[in-house]
């Protein structure tokens, strides 16, 4: 049995991970922690509720493993400080995701807080990173919408099935678990029920990874927030190469996927946020419209997009089995 | 003081126009009718409330004129009848807006029901085609997805701003009013809610619509389905022409729709459901990303989208003003 | 033509009382005031639109009337210095609604800021203050749960058709608009959607507001927070007096609110929210289960709960037409 | 390893069995059936998913249980032709949990289809009757409505903590997954969705169920429609025995459930939808508001209020740990 603390426990991906947690069968949650110096604990509900510890560093020497989900910022810092006391550290924030240093400072507007581990970080989109992930000590875990784009595109661009000059559009829509658990005007139920809008366009934070990580940056990504809590499609819009189209598409991802426990491409029909909330998985349909090829992907944002991901990436790097409290 | 009839009121678009017509200054609804052969009249809830009449050809001699909100097949054979009867007509249905009659069949399953009215009738996109309406007795009124997509779109091609061999992507996403009144198991409660899915990929009926009316076959359109009633918002991206950019196709929409009541476009911000819900209005941006110009546009699919346009067309075909009752 | 003011006019209120400015024959809105001291005004997003100013007392000396939207805690404060300016005043936060000053300072913490204008107000529950309101120079506006308790009640007890030994249960379910609109934990959207809960169970600040004007503390009344942003539901569980029933009841509630063009009593069938909201109506119906009758009142919060009885009753203080605007 | 079979597995009580036994420890669904004769049997959406098949009696001779998810009048005829075969059998339409088959035959509109199954049939409120469940072979699994009302009731009625002579109210919330998959104008999206109401006042058919079981017809149930998919929110009015009160029926809870492992009683705070859905969990709290106690129940109504009930049954009917594969 092998022992992991949450910092960051009270918010939305802390908070999944613990729902993920409560079913694994070889990990044990040891602390779940509040990294915020004197936040209030959030006291328990019921007597076998357990409660969010403040942060104390110290503990973390005795566990196996730790999940960032505090805020931007923090967590750089934080994991500068666990790594030594011998965890493997999974970061969910975007801290340690941006290789390129002078890119992360004008993408957050500041130096990154960590420049060393930024370069030592994997980033862990776990099917196309999984010998590295697990041989690693420290995991940046991927941005939910850069997983939605990423999962359907990597398999086509390093097969050239697309265009390389055409443009790639992605039209993502997220629900507002995305946006955190702290109170915004934007996420207030009368800004977001009965609405729907597009935000970020053009200066969203997730560009530059998706850019990284799919290693063009023709892609024009457009993130939008739909009035539910959970769940990510994004819709694309290629051009294929010449003598590519939708069915060898659809088959390069299904080729590519074929042994993937989490990645469905289907034979017909498109995914609904329905199908893919709560669970690790992600969903991806192939259509033709006109003279394009449409790819439409499905997560949980809090699951494959964050929490299940990280524990994906965890259980490859504590020797488990990568599935293992993910089904 | 003019009289008007619907045909079809007890749907979603008749149901809002008897709440246009309710505060309409010059306007007077003589005739709620519902067009089905035996269908049981709505019983009215209050004293006060207006009651269904049945089907009843021979009472709309004495309107100025009908509003068709009967079901897609229903309505040109209804228009073939009372035109005679005097009556202008504006038809709501999609009976009379495709002009080849190829397509029409290739779109819809059978043969057009009423040909020679498909060609005569004017199709009502009022903002473009304002003399030509005034001067109708038949008005095709748009489809909710084209109304979305043309309006942003048509000052752009007119002066050809945008590159005329690059794809135009236009990614829209409904509420689900569009998809009527009449229960399914698309728009049940537990299968919208908390959801969200694209659906009609590479078939959708307003794909021949939209392409007949911005003349070009380079639009790739997806529908999607928003977990709300009211409103469609398309995000649309723009290859701009050598030369043209982002402010060339703001300034050009601001210009095209400068005289214009019912189209803002938005000198910053983008536009929200929220911000064209109940109103006849067509909200605007423009923006950029990366090396395409994203323009979106936000309707009311039962105002602008529907029956707010039909009633903006009515005015123009009655000689009145034509903003009346729809502020 | 009169004209007014809001003070608090960027809040759920102060909009809403814009909105229905918009349109009313009689009165115009000069002035839409932030009552925040060096608030930020809000930009308008479209060059037509009305700019919100910040809080200017001297420009009140040449308005009618004067809609308070700010606060409780601060409305009465405004209230003394606006009224000698000459303006007659509504007040739409509770500041002014409790006759009894020690229940004041013990439901909200403190004693009330203007106690002699806490005597001098008006209850505008407008149905059953009319005359009262009409002679007023400073009128309370009820607060939105009671006036969905006391329409429906208040006739009943002054007829004596309810057992005046039994507890009345009074179960509310409302929207979350009623919370307003700033951002907190309890209204940010996860923790709204697709849930629903009991709140201020025990001590909910309506309930002496309900007691004071029933003339009765037998009222037993629970709130709960519906995933709905406008409405209020509220169902209310009456023991008949020897002699009265279901039948009695009704009888009553028609007979008393037969003139009244906003409350309707239904002859059967039950009220939703979606047929009141953006209207000013009150609908009423009234059943039998066992041994007891059940009331269904439904109003939208925002208009008979909040602003539009304030302008009901902004109408009976400049002596125009009840309805004017509110239709 | 047991076996078991899904009669009626496409509508919701039926998927929320699949979705329960995919993680049961000892149990394995060997078919999942649809009973409708002709019944077009639900295509995989993925190679991996379950089939469901047409109703075929004979292989259910080979199965351990059934679980009846058939429609109400169909159920009771299944079990008919089931017992014979072998199998334990959990029905969860009303057909046989009334007692008074002339009761049955006024509430149900015809007399019950297997009256001697009724009177045969265990009602599974599984706290209230574990011993009977674990040695029949056939159970009526309870309404949703009367578990979310009988579980903080039943204690204090045994226990005379309520005055005998006064009514009981119990307001109850339900989401529309209650009204099952079949598409109604009453759940389709655009009826539920930002609106609330009260339906089948006075004539429900769970409150002859609830009055057998809870042994008086002084309870007055009134259920509401929210628009939410999950969960059932009941709020009872309850005038307390003399010398009883509410930290004497808060104590009471807390005793009679202690050992129970799906029912929460709370210190403080109230139940939310949110903290039962997807759980078997029952959550009560208990409130003073004036002269009464005011009880709050939550379920979720297709766990504990249907499948996870019904799967708490068949484990104590096979003889497994009833906990098994609802945790």
């Amino acid at each position: 049995m092998n022992s992991v603390a949450i910092l960051g426990a009270s918010g939305y991906t802390g908070q999944e991970l613990r729902r993920l947690l409560a079913h694994h069968p070889h990990v044990r949650l040891a602390h779940a922690m509040s990294a915020r110096e004197g936040a209030e604990p959030e006291p328990p509900a019921l007597p076998v509720d357990q409660p969010i510890e403040r942060l104390d560093l110290a503990a973390l020497e005795k566990v196996d493993g730790v999940f960032l989900c505090t805020p931007h910022g923090t967590a750089a810092r934080l994991a500068q400080k666990i790594l030594p006391l011998g965890p493997k550290v999974v970061d969910l924030s975007s801290d340690l995701r941006l290789k390129d240093l002078a890119l992360h400072a004008k993408t957050y507007g500041h130096a990154p807080e960590a420049p060393e581990l930024a370069q030592e970080a994997v980033y862990g989109l776990t099917e196309h990173a999984r010998a590295a992930v697990a041989a690693a000590r420290l995991v940046a875990n991927p941005g939910c919408y850069p997983t939605s784009v990423l999962l359907p595109l990597k398999p086509l661009l390093r097969h050239g099935l697309l265009d390389p000059h055409a443009v790639i559009v992605a039209d993502a829509k997220s629900g507002t678990s995305g946006a955190g658990r702290q109170p915004t005007e934007r996420t207030h139920f009368g800004s977001v029920h009965e609405n729907f809008l597009a935000y970020g366009v053009g200066n969203h934070r997730h560009v530059p990874e998706i850019w990284q990580e799919a290693g063009t940056e023709r892609i024009v990504f457009v993130p939008h927030l739909l009035p539910v809590f959970r769940g990510i499609l994004t819709t694309l819009y290629l051009t294929p190469a010449p003598g590519s189209g939708a069915d060898a598409i659809r088959a390069c991802l299904r080729e590519s996927y074929a042994p993937e426990p989490f990645v469905k491409v289907y034979d017909r029909g498109y995914p609904e946020l329905n199908r893919v909330q709560f669970t690790n998985e992600c969903h991806i349909a192939v259509g033709t419209v006109g003279p394009q090829v449409v790819v439409i992907s499905a997560i949980d944002n809090l699951v494959k997009g964050a929490s299940g991901q990280a524990l994906q990436n965890m259980n490859l790097m504590l020797g488990l089995p990568e599935t293992a409290g993910l089904r």
